[in-house]
């Protein structure tokens, strides 16, 4: 079965393979192992040692975006989000009840932030004291000029990159204003779910600590762990079979040209999925020019016997697998186009949704 | 390699084989793949359909421990946390930091904590709302009987049983006091770790909503989302190939005879451990009435030249890993009896550790 979904990703054999095994974090050949692992983090955000910390947590994307509010935006305090889709407002939740202050800034679900119009928002609230952005909106399928808008805003700034890390570029070193870029093993990374990560600039994680009001889920804590008991030991029991299935991830990242070459098999694999889709007359949801490299978003045929599941049970039935609910407003279907996935692996599955809406009988013509 | 530690534990091949998958978790079979594991969670715990819940979080033990407190401790509320030894403490800086108040009572860490201690405590502060205790203290081996102590002290309890659920006894049904019992996929169910679970109340969870000021965090939030989504789906991305390993996992808990199974193979584990040590000129921390079946500590040997790394270094050459440090107060090494180690296995680990001794030359004598 292959995953064409944002995540869990589909992953390769040799990462599954690297699972198999039991690991003692505690043990001294574990310890260079995996702060091995937090350098190699912490160089694909373009961190450097002794000015930028990789920081693991335990869990899921969800927990390292909390644990970023918590430490670097101090309780009560406020933090624009822009509106950009379903991970924007998850992270405006995060934080909510988090009891730090989300503002909302509406954005188009078609189209990237404007850096003006954030920038604009930002000014217009001086007691706004950060940023908190999605870079790649899994909602939407658009991945926003998070960079772009960062070093235009003159406020501090949290990036959800859940969705991006790996695919698309990132170099913390180039943007002081960054307190932290969020991820995960899993999406572009293309290991297993269960670890998360931020990439902190050192001096605001002392300059912050004492804010998270959270022991779990406290970055400057895990720094100062570091700090007193080394780069190789865990505060709590690691997933350690994710961890060194994440290893061997790195490994693939690293062999596949790092960033630059995962971004170009991703986009090789979204184009293959949207010029394909539009052959056989469907329609995605964003233009050419907005749609980005991750996720695609495509308008449900215009029939009223549309039934989503019914044609995602088709293709599991021909071996793919995609989600069974969208988060655009209109009614659509959506594929993702990163993990293990190449673009021959996309034409087959574009040849796939054909043979499928021909079983089923779905009308492919759609509304303007 | 055979890891003797308190986790994360020595898994079976079959359980290391289960990882060996890419799932997704909104998909229509995952999801009562899904369910079906929380529903066999909740009858080890001994819950009840419509009474009791079962809730999968993320993570490690700590984050289900603190979630457990945010959810049902109100913020700046007391909480009576016996010091039984490190996971105590743990619990109470977890408890400290999101804002509620730990109030301590010293415990004999070679002991298990008097009922009528714990009872006479609480009823000295009529303001403490909650008793959190550690089933298994991991620290000092001392299994303690929180079944009973629950039961005696007419106050809410959150047990951490992390280390303990799985072998110990504990029947949620019989323990209207109890609020949560909290775990992990590893430890004594012999999954890889990854994913916490807790067991509790239902109507305690609808009466604690808006406690929690974390969304990751809170348990309540788990159960509502069951509630409007079904006990198929997860808030977040789960780690799933742990959770497909987990329900092997519970296969073979099955296959056992369940917890009273896998006590009794822990208890010869520890009867073999414990009786060969001191065979060999060793002594236990505790006394054999007091010794738990899951951690032995054994308090080093009387030799000025004892190097406790030396030691592991030198069992590990011979297959066996066990941690490099210790909570005791006196110098010890500590010694799992949990995972997929038989009698047979510690009969071979009691032989190498007298080679090795042997072989480092330290003296076995030791202080009375």
């Amino acid at each position: 079965m292959i995953l064409l979904i944002p995540g869990p990703v589909t992953t390769r054999p040799e990462v599954r393979a690297a699972l198999n095994c039991d690991l003692a974090p505690w043990d001294n050949d574990f310890r260079p192992f995996y702060s091995a692992i937090r350098q190699r983090v912490l160089r694909i955000a373009g961190g450097r040692d002794g000015e930028h910390a990789a920081l693991p947590l335990q869990g899921c994307g969800h927990f390292i975006t909390e644990a970023a509010i918590r430490t670097f935006v101090p309780p009560g305090k406020k933090l624009l989000i822009p509106s950009t889709g379903a991970y924007a407002e998850r992270m405006a939740r995060l934080a909510r009840e988090a009891g730090r202050v989300p503002v909302p800034l509406p954005v188009s679900p078609v189209a990237r932030a404007e850096p003006a119009a954030v920038a604009a928002a930002l000014e217009a609230d001086p007691e706004i004291g950060h940023l908190g952005m999605v870079y790649s909106e899994t909602g939407t399928g658009v991945v926003h000029d998070v960079p772009a808008i960062a070093a235009a805003v003159g406020r501090r700034v949290i990036v959800d990159a859940v969705s991006a890390f790996g695919a698309c570029p990132l170099d913390i070193s180039a943007h002081p204003e960054i307190d932290a870029v969020v991820f995960t093993s899993n999406k572009c990374m293309e290991g297993v779910p269960g670890i998360a990560f931020a990439v902190c600039p050192i001096e605001r994680l002392m300059a912050c600590a004492g804010n998270a009001a959270s022991w779990s889920l406290d970055l400057a804590d895990i720094y100062r762990h570091a700090l007193r008991h080394g780069w190789g030991s865990f505060r709590f029991t690691p997933p350690a079979q994710v961890l060194n299935a994440f290893k061997t991830a790195l490994d693939l990242f690293d062999a596949e040209g790092g960033q630059p070459g995962r971004l170009a098999r991703y986009t090789a694999n979204m184009r293959v999925l949207y010029d394909g889709v539009r052959a056989l007359g469907l329609r995605p949801c964003l233009s050419q020019e907005m749609q980005g490299p991750i996720i695609v978003n495509i308008q449900a045929p215009d029939d009223p016997r549309w039934d989503l599941q019914a044609f995602v049970d088709a293709l599991k039935r021909h071996g793919f697998l995609i989600s069974n609910f969208y988060d655009t407003e209109m009614p659509s279907f959506r594929v993702g186009c990163i993990g293990a996935i190449t673009p021959e692996i996309m034409r087959r599955f574009v040849a796939v949704v054909g043979e499928v809406l021909g079983e089923l009988g779905f009308n492919r013509r759609q509304a303007a």
